[in-house]
This record gives C-alpha cells, structure tokens and sequence, in this order.
C-alpha cells in the first residue's frame, strides 16, 4: 500500500488537481474512491478528513490535508528533488509564480468553474438545463480573465515564470473540461492562451489524469 | 521614500491585510491613495500595476505584486529574519498552514465578504439597503465555518499551528469589520473563535492598520 492515499473522484477537478502534482512527480498514490453521487463526501468516515465534505483529502503517512492547493503545494516542497520542480524557491520568483496561482483561485476557477457546472455537469450528469444568463456572465468574466493571460503570455512563457509550474497546473481540469464546451472558442480566440493550453495539456503527467479519468467516467456510465 | 509602495485604501480588507504583514515585519512603507469612490482603481496609471483594477498593489523595488495573500506571502518570505515569524519552513508545518490560509481563502472570506458588504459596506458607503436574503444565507455559510474553527481551536492554539501565522493574519480585515455588525453573535455564540478573535486583534502590529484605517475614513467623512 502507498503511503500516500488520495480520497476523492478521478473525475472531480479539486482531485484532478491533486493527481497531476503527484504523476509530475513520479510518486506512487493510493486512490481512494468516493461516491459523490451517494453523498458519501458529506458523511462519515469522509467529514473526519475534510470537515468541509468536498473532496479531495490527502494522506501521506501520518500528515492529513485537505484543499487541493495545499496539497499541490505540498507535493511540490516536500519532494522538491524529484521529478518536475512545480515551483520556485528565490522569494521573488515564488512571488510572481504564487500572484498567478492566487489569480487562478481567484479570477479563472470562479467563473470557469461556473461554467463547467452549467455547461457541462447539469445537462451530462444530471440531465438538468444550462442557464444561459450564468454562462453569458461568467463567459464574460472568463474573456477579461483571458485577456490578461494574453498579455502575460506575451512577456513570460508560463504564467508563473520562464518554466510550468503550480500556476500553469492547478489551471488544468476546469481547462481541460471547458475545452469540450462552447467556451473553447473564449481560448481559441487568443493564440498565447491557446499555444499555452496546447503545451500544458500535452504533458505524459497530465494524460495519465486523463486516463484515470475517463476510466472513472467509464464505470459511472 | 520607502521602497515598498502600497498602492491601495486604508479601508480596504485586501490592503489591511498587506499592511498588517508589513507592520508585522516592522517595515517602512508608503501607502499610496487609491481614491476607490471615483474608480481610480479602474483606470490607468493603476491597472498598469494589477490588471484586474483591484487595491492594493504593491512594489518592493523593481519587483510588482497584486494578490493580497501572494505580497504577504512574499513579505513573510523575503524579509524572514525580521520581526514575527509569519510562516513555517519545513514542508509539513508548512501544509498544515497553507490548508487553514486557504479555508481563509475559500470559505471564510466569500461568506464573511458578502455579509461586510450588505452590513457595513451598502448602508454606512453607499445608503442603500442591506438584502436580509443574502444575510442569511451567508450567515449560515459562515456559522458552519466557524463550527470548524471551534473544532480546529480546540486542537490548536492558532489556526495555522502552535504560533501566529498569515493563516491567522488573513482572517483580520475582515473579521474586524464584521465585529461591528450583528454577526459578531456568531464569533461570541462560539468560545474558542471568541478568544482567538481577541488575541489576534490585540496585536500592536494590528493596532496600527485600525490607526491607519480610522484616519483614512475621518478623512472621508
């Protein structure tokens, strides 16, 4: 058994997250599956390691965490010398890569999350109907978000520096699963944004998340 | 002149939050009015400083910040050997921090950002009404926070660990402003939360944001 163990759903973008620190590290990981659909994160034994009920939750040895930023960034300090470095450690350099991680939390995972949930949760998983005036407003939230990768794609290579790191990573899922949307055209529509997610979503780390992914869909189908 | 600017609004939580780091530190500083009421932060020569035409930004030298939680994280981390520790160095401790800095992040301040506006912000600024829909409904987003903070509290001494960290420090701004207003009965129904709250707004270094911000808004008066 791994010593470290991830409770959560491969196809949930907090857990995603998680995961593709740990595959960018090469480290070996016990998943842990839970039912969302049975609301098995918003109850015993689950609440024990997230009081919050969401997932993911996070093991390694004796240390529990919950909110996968943490834990990325965890993964990314507490095995710094192995497989890729996710961050920086000049306080300069960890500054503007960590202004990036805070816009991504802040700025991009809102509205893209919004999105996701009503263009591709409510009507594939429950069938439900997409409200058009959340998607107008959170697609307009999302185009200025854009626009400032824009620019900043423009004088940097990833958002947090000269190399991928945690800024370019946590943005993977809600990307990943906005690019089977309508929303595409938002990233399709600025070259920099579109190069940049080309790059990072071809990464053997990140198709290996894929991969645990669509399995995961798979078997809840 | 300093050569940290603080470009931003004594009354601002976001800028408060920067300068109680920075008071923390015992650091010289400049605050640069961002005249908020006539959108000054929406227009040039400020979103050239943070894009996204949000107080504060901040410059320490040639370096450019926005993020509130990325410059104090940058302060606790550049200027390390001076004034309180405001963060741990070995990974571990370190994740334990950074998971409570972003329940701050991700639970508390939605919440507790919504009530300041509809109790404090919309009636004292602006004169308009406060909506009681949204009050409650934050109100119980918040009170849940709490009942984790009580739980965590009785754990530890401090959020973030056995000391005062930016996990604590984030919570400052915001929590003060809501002391003035009727949700100060959830932090008082809740003993732990109560006794934190006192501690930490207690510090001298805090003490002097409030200084700062009271002069701020007799001015605006």
């Amino acid at each position: 058994m791994a010593p470290i163990k991830v409770h959560g759903s491969a196809y949930s973008t907090a857990t995603m997250r998680v995961i593709a620190a740990l595959n960018e590290k090469g480290l070996d990981f016990d998943l842990v599956p839970v039912d969302m659909r049975t609301g098995e994160h918003k109850k015993e034994p689950f609440i024990s390691l997230n009081p919050f009920g969401q997932v993911p939750a996070f093991e390694d040895g004796d240390l529990k965490l919950f909110e996968s930023r943490a834990i990325t960034n965890y993964i990314a300090k507490q095995y710094a010398n192995q497989g890729t470095d996710l961050v920086y450690t000049d306080p300069k350099e960890q500054a503007i890569e960590s202004l990036w991680a805070e816009v991504e939390a802040h700025h991009f995972d809102p509205a893209g999350s919004k999105l996701n949930w009503e263009l591709a949760v409510k009507p594939r998983m429950f069938g439900s109907e997409t409200d058009q005036a959340v998607v107008e407003e959170n697609e307009a939230k999302l185009a200025k978000v854009l626009d400032v990768y824009e620019k900043r794609l423009s004088e940097s290579k990833y958002l947090g520096g000269d190399r991928f790191t945690l800024a370019d990573l946590h943005h993977l899922p809600t990307a990943e699963y906005l690019l089977l949307t309508s929303v595409k055209k938002l990233f399709d529509a600025r070259p920099r944004v579109s190069a940049w997610l080309a790059d990072i979503t071809a990464r053997p780390a990140w198709a290996q998340v894929i991969a645990l992914r669509n399995q995961a869909l798979g078997q809840s189908n």
